[in-house]
């Protein structure tokens, strides 16, 4: 495949929910569901597969680069998708399965997936940031894991959010609910790079990027799985939990009585 | 059980060697042993224990907030005892599998455990804030791990120190023995906020906390327990090499000749 | 053996590769191959390890510091070497399973090994100063991952490197292969002390480490190792990647062009 092809590719991939271009050896993928806060619904995670699928029998594409709306990276899994209460049929909601498989997917694609947040990043967005190789931040970005708020638990994203930042930040984050500026989430390596102009340094890291042969890519992501204590059984482990918790009685009313009636969890408290 | 047998049971709860106090959805325990510079002692433990007891029987509790002295939240475990040259007899000296017990119940109580820390943490101090589950601090606290200077190691200490500062931080801590600010500290994760102002910054901790539901902090503690290295068998190698250190004849020369004549190991030395 | 002993073993051990010098209870071992920028090769692998079997015959003997030349500590593995396109007879030649055994060796060793860092630190470089125990460095020092840019991977450093600064920075070094600088390589760990005067901080952690008793730091390092994910599978896994990596015609092709003609290996790409 040359690179015309690449760009033509890209041209024809155009979807719903994802705006894909393609740019010298990097392809380009815009979550584009500005109407629902660029949340992830099975249709954007099966548009994603495929753009991976495209940019993976690309020779020369290196990179894939994952943006959102200026503002909002990607607020997480579509919350009537995951109740089961939107007007979705059931067999197109989103599987947790095929979420935690896309987050593998990023960690051991053999194209480098860079993650260029310009807003906010919530629930499983922040699985997305965590998973990809690269993530570069402006500064008016801001990451939260709010699913403890729901009685839901971050449980796919919490392997790959461990492996980049610890555990005890990863564990704060989850608790405390509370958001994290840029600034922080850079000093603790939630980022790779704090910066005002992301287009530039995307530009920047693209140069020394595209030195790597592909053959190097595959074999360093391979490598590196080899070397950290992610395993098959604990990504299980993440996708039972998952569907343990939003089955249960209180969590789906907590998101029913949101969704149908704009009430939060605690509004209903003592 | 209502907020007021919360009180209630704080109020009954008062003992030798811990202070017991219930406010709102909160059970306060500070440890009182100025005398003994609030180290830990086998009643200490049993005492912790016993307030984990009646706030996991509460449905109010929310929290249980871990203090100290004001100067010195806790000095680790008792030397005299821990030696075996106090007056206690055997049968109530430290247990160090009680104390291991502890950090873990702390790691895996459906409570959420915070420490506040204003003043010196030392050895098992240190374990103790660091298997809680969120840590604050004032400025002018300091955190060291003496126990290498004695022929002993933090061993109980060291996978929940590991878990949040990360391997190295912990390995240099223990081998050079130096106390770290809280700055410091904070730099790197051992405590999660840095304040001058502790009661109004766990205030507002408590508030977002108060937000969870019982039953979703029982999961997240459980579900993290999953997602790191922390064994069974790692706690037993803990336990296993404090007692075979705590039983050589050149440690318990090391201690008794302190206990006993006020001297360090380094001063009888070449 | 007494000090003076410690003196006259080292004065005897003055090779090619090396210089040994012995001060008090310190061992100190300066990488002295300038014309070969101080890359690392099977003789200075045999001199290193020598020197450590002196110094754990000693019983005086507490630091092992290792030391490169003003301005470069160490570049990593010769190519020649490693490529077997030197002069070299191969059964001298860089055994891979050697410098693996080294860096356990630092791991695990009963001395305490120090390296002080002052200048450019590359590839193997790192490893020597990620397996460590502890490490110092002057501002204008250096660290950088560049193996991916030849087609091979740091796989015998990255068990040690995530030890130390955790998975993503190894991750990113990796693949970026950017060079750190001394501040950020503080910042994250890979150094435990940033300064201007290495000599002066080195005489004052070697006062405080010879509080310890040797047995005591033998104790220590040997239960450290049981409280983390290196295992001798994971070292098997990192030899034979490099072995793998190192014999496959376009990474032979790589560093042949490089040695023989001074041509880099994207000066032949599209």
């Amino acid at each position: 495949m040359t690179m015309d092809e690449l760009d033509r590719l890209a041209a024809s991939m155009r979807s719903e929910n994802l705006t894909v271009e393609a740019n010298g050896r990097m392809l380009t993928l815009r979550i584009a569901r500005t109407q629902w806060k660029n949340s992830i619904n099975a249709a954007l995670i099966r548009e994603i597969g495929a753009a991976l699928d495209a940019a993976e029998d690309s020779s020369t594409c290196r990179l894939v680069v994952l943006r959102g709306e200026p503002g909002c990276f990607c607020t997480g899994l579509d919350f009537q998708e995951t109740a089961g209460v939107s007007d979705v049929p059931p067999s197109d909601t989103v599987d947790i399965d095929k979420f935690m498989a896309l987050l593998r997917r990023f960690a051991t694609s053999p194209k480098i997936i860079v993650s260029v947040v310009d807003g906010k990043v919530i629930a499983g967005g922040v699985g997305l940031v965590a998973a990809s190789d690269l993530v570069l931040t402006t500064p008016r970005s801001e990451f939260s894991l709010s699913e403890a708020l729901w009685g839901l638990l971050p449980c796919c994203v919490t392997p790959y959010l461990i492996r980049r930042i610890g555990f005890q930040k990863c564990y704060s984050m989850t608790m405390t609910t509370l958001p994290i500026s840029a600034e922080e989430a850079h000093r603790f390596n939630l980022v790779d790079e704090l910066t005002d102009n992301p287009d530039d340094s995307l530009r920047k890291l693209a140069l020394r990027l595209n030195l790597l042969e592909q053959e190097t890519i595959a074999d360093l992501k391979s490598y590196f799985r080899k070397m950290w204590i992610i395993t098959s059984e604990m990504e299980q482990t993440a996708v039972q939990e998952t569907t343990r918790l939003s089955a249960l009685p209180r969590v789906r009313r907590n998101i029913t009585n949101y969704v149908q009636h704009g009430l939060f969890p605690w509004h209903r408290k003592d």
